[in-house]
């Protein structure tokens, strides 16, 4: 490799080349794509977490850009090398931490026709066909998911993809703002208060932030274990009640169907209930949970949505769609472009006719062909695969909550919901252990606690100890308090021998840490 | 092509694969590959800007998705049959439209592997390798760039990559105003002031209103020929001065090398010099240009950058790598995690050393693995490729723009700079014209006005009449009242034959329309 040496920029010698030569494309893009096939053949020998330490690549790959051109050999050879022990495989069938970001063969081919065409998508002019395509794949999907017609472009509402919920959430809370304050002033913007619960994506909070909302005017209602971690409505309306009182001004609710943290589901259509009076806009985040609604026998999670303002679900979680792929359903877009419209006499077509330039319906002005993924996934594999894929992956979750439960040594932590087990080594395995050691020790055995936090503490290094086996990487979360492991299913590869050779890990580690002292 | 029926979702026989599947990928994978080989193959043989009319798909393809799967094959036909005529083909070489969106074989290639590890790059841990390349990558690019040292990693700045610009704009936006009404208190978030020009591209504007700054406190300072269209020092002294008197703060102000419309450069020496004693946020936007910056000979453009505090380039303009790839860098960015971190139980890795975790860089969570495209454009082409490539561009754009001073119809309008060639038909033609038709037509001829107005409308049909053959797109602007063509060079695959060939087309088609009563 070539090292940046400006004295030379003008070699004579440099080969120059047409950058985007067909055979040449030919020729890389097929190296490229069995390079692809093989990683997918081989990607249970990697450890699912990367291994590597921080600041693993300094020193690693040169300080500069060669000035020179290099081999897709070569380059291919330092991704082999340097690249992939860095990756955290996502993919893995045995990743079970976080949602997953999963994808299939034909999300990743519509994502390189997508690069391929690499056409500007700000507006319809600029490609008729990257509009159009997303209006069409938004209404089939509205309509599996049973939306109602209000939300899909045949009957006057529409939806658009954005790269992420941050987004969506960001667009849509704008647009909210903006139409309230247009009706009670600017100068009221500071007395706007926003709703979610303790377990809403720390997204919001954040995008709240961004757009003006104060950091004492998001409210997070507490949510328990009695509703499984799903917003009360009474909570609800008692902090809307004191809001008002101080004078403030609801404006928007978050309501999520499928939380990070353990998957609760906030009631729709009750929530519902208690704002409508208030004219507040209302939010249906359901990045995760979304995906099953396209199944009946989980679309009544998201019942009530007739009543919400929008709703947004990620295609590129559990729906094969590769990232980014959010997907957000407005009844009222206009209001939406009344707030985002950005117009500059360099982006006038001369289309008379009015027509949807997506620009109006975001932050940013360029964007990407990404409809063609979603098209792709819905046309490749079938709707009714789709909900027999997604079935197979709460089986495959309710097995693993089986055999949780059938381990007095662990505890399924709040009800299994869809294909997410969270669960934990219980306080009472903690509990006997402790009993035996003080059994087995002499008079001067200290008690040893098994409070809370110790509890939090030993499956926090159990979990730390089965991820550093490599074999499988499962995340955690804090729930009022509690430190719960979040198994979930998820993954495009994923079979039964998968979740059962994680659960056959689980218990080895078990066995380990539970013969321990603590 | 089977349609939605919710009835037979679990019709028993339809076949089940494996939506990852090694092989298959493999299959289908090298299909694709053809197919975008044979489109750059034949990418001339298209019109340039699709001649589709509004809602031409809907209608074309099903109302709703299949219920069962569909091969490839089909599905590649369809994209044939119905896609392709529907683009706006980015990468043609006769675009001269907009600043042309390009990408390489390297571009593509970079993202098809993005896509193919689909890694979650939001935390370190996620993927180590996604925010370790980046942090490598955008060092490199700085350094080709002579950014000052403060903006590299290596030296406690760094960089990262947006979608767009208008995510750039938003995160160091925020970062901004949060930092001041720290110091000055959040009651006077309603005095904060914006500063731009009225050439800067719309999505300053947007982005501002998003974050809450009113409308009436973006200050686009009014440019003028004199300065080819850059923000006058003095202006923005003036109105910082009007401002301060008034009791309001100034916040930001936002430079653009390379704007739109005449790609005019804003003096950011001169500018931060009239800033810096107001303790203002300076953005330098160089979305198009700053991929000239590379070549010693443009580097001058950003002079002053070392005063600076975050500074964009879009990697997807001009820069071979593919949308999306806003390049970001700051000197600073701890004030931008102070703005946008987002925390919660369920992202915390068990890494102790400190970690860049790009999700507090930008506004949402997930994130691609970006970084891919941009290292293999910087590996494949080598930077003096690179330089080359853009010196190419920039010398067409000089060949365009010496025949049209040469052709006494037309006039070449503002400075060219860099690749841009801003024309229209003169003024003088017209006159000439008008005298001509009034000196055959009879006593009753009245006279033809060639007012501004009249040479705008001719203008804009005459453009309208170019891109109606299909074998060009020019886009214009309106600047100062007055409508100019914007024949930009930028698109990858572009030689002088194509840009001798649009000039043809633009004499013959004002053949045409001279010859025609006005």
């Amino acid at each position: 490799m070539g090292s940046l040496n400006s004295d030379d920029y003008q070699a004579p010698d440099i080969r120059s080349t047409n950058p985007l030569d067909s055979d040449e494309f030919r020729r890389q893009g097929h190296m490229i794509v069995d390079f692809l096939s093989n990683y997918y053949r081989n990607i249970e020998d990697y450890p699912v977490r990367s291994e590597v330490e921080p600041n693993y690549l300094s020193g690693a790959l040169p300080g500069s850009a060669p000035n020179r051109p290099e081999s897709i050999e070569a380059i291919l050879e330092d991704i082999r090398k340097y690249v992939v022990p860095g990756l955290t495989h996502s993919q893995s069938p045995n990743l079970f931490g976080y949602y997953q970001a999963n994808t299939s063969t034909a999300g990743i081919l519509g994502d390189i026709i997508c690069s391929g065409f690499n056409v500007m998508g700000m507006s319809w002019v600029t490609s008729p066909a990257a509009t159009e395509l997303e209006n069409l794949v938004m209404d089939w999907l509205g309509e599996i998911l049973k939306l109602p017609k209000p939300f899909l472009f045949s009957s006057g509402g529409g939806g658009i993809i954005h790269g992420n919920t941050g987004e969506a959430l960001i667009c849509t809370l704008t647009a909210a703002r903006d139409k309230v304050l247009k009706e009670i002033g600017e100068e009221k913007f500071s007395q706007l208060v926003v709703y979610c619960s303790d377990q809403t994506h720390c997204s919001l909070e954040k995008v709240a932030h961004i757009v003006g909302i104060r950091a004492r005017n998001i409210r997070k209602i507490t949510t328990t274990k009695a509703t499984h971690y799903g917003m009360c409505p009474d909570a609800l309306r008692l902090a809307i009640a004191s809001d008002i009182r101080a004078g403030l001004v609801p404006l928007y609710l978050c309501a999520t169907v499928g939380t990070t943290p353990t998957c609760a589901v906030d009631p729709i259509e009750e929530l519902c209930k208690v704002v409508e009076e208030f004219g507040m806009w209302i939010h249906v985040d359901a990045a995760y949970a979304g995906a099953a609604c396209i199944c009946p026998e989980y679309r009544y999670l998201i019942d009530g949505i007739e009543s919400v303002n929008s709703f947004s679900f990620n295609a590129h979680k559990w729906f094969l769609s590769g990232l980014d792929c959010c997907c957000v359903w407005l009844k009222n877009p206009i209001v939406l472009t009344r707030s985002l419209s950005a117009d500059a006499s360099y982006l006038h077509g001369d289309t008379k006719e009015a027509v949807i330039n997506y620009k109006d319906w975001q932050v940013s002005l360029s964007r990407r062909f990404r409809a063609l993924r979603l098209w792709l996934v819905l046309r490749s594999h079938g709707v009714a695969n789709l909900r027999k894929y997604i079935q197979s992956h709460v089986r495959l979750a309710s097995i693993f909550e089986q055999l949780v439960a059938e381990d007095d040594r662990f505890e399924v932590f709040s009800k299994r919901r869809l294909a997410l087990v969270c669960f934990r080594i219980s306080p009472s395995a903690l509990y006997k252990k402790q009993g035996e050691t003080q059994r087995s020790g002499d008079d001067k055995a200290e008690a040893i606690s098994t409070d809370d936090d110790t509890v939090n503490k030993v499956n926090e290094a159990f979990l730390q100890r089965i991820n550093r086996t490599g074999r499988v990487f499962i995340t955690h979360a804090v729930v009022e308090g509690t430190y719960v492991m979040r198994f979930a299913v998820g993954a495009t590869l994923m079979e039964e021998r998968h979740v059962r050779m994680a659960w056959k890990l689980v218990q080895h580690q078990a066995d380990v840490i539970l013969s321990e002292p603590i």
